[in-house]
């Protein structure tokens, strides 16, 4: 699972760009964040990314839901937004689905 | 236009019922937030929401975007949450679009 996880201060033009990466490639990308700052950041980032892929071709929607994570032993609530191309926003079958997994703690 | 405004807070439930509301009979929502904290509660809204209208049959999907908004005559910049069922997501045309204007500044 190619999960991108967003935090506080990740910069967004770098999720953004990571989300740019993983859609051109795969046409599906994953964003998680816990907490109100990763959440904004990532909305931010998602925001960035649909401005690059418009030029690609691509018209990114996504779709936001709570998935449990485990953070040091402790379930937490993560959000995870689901981008995917306007029109064609079903995941994509487990064989298609990608296996790295990047992570952006960068700070701004 | 009808945008439901969201505050950091707002309380997730009635900005779902808001959502879930207008989606009904729009099929078409935009949710405002500025903030980190209102993007946050602005998304939840938009999971809960989803839940809700699963059982009606409307698979609702969002895209976010950056918009100006004038506060007390400031400029601020403000993120919109545009909501439309999976598959549908385009805008109303301006004749169906609705007027009315719904604002959420309860706190939780």
């Amino acid at each position: 699972m190619n999960i991108i996880k967003v935090s506080a201060n990740s910069r967004t033009a770098a999720v953004a760009g990571a989300i740019a990466g993983v859609m051109r490639e795969h046409r599906f990308a994953e964003v998680q964040s816990i907490g109100a700052g990763a959440v904004n950041q990532a909305i931010k980032a998602v925001i960035l990314a649909k401005g690059y892929l418009i030029n690609d071709g691509i018209d990114i929607i996504c779709v936001p839901q709570f998935v449990d994570v485990d953070i040091d032993g402790k379930v937490r609530t993560a959000i995870k937004l689901t981008v995917t191309p306007r029109g064609e926003d079903t995941a994509p079958t487990p064989e298609e689905k990608p296996e790295e997994e990047e992570t952006l703690e960068t700070t701004e």
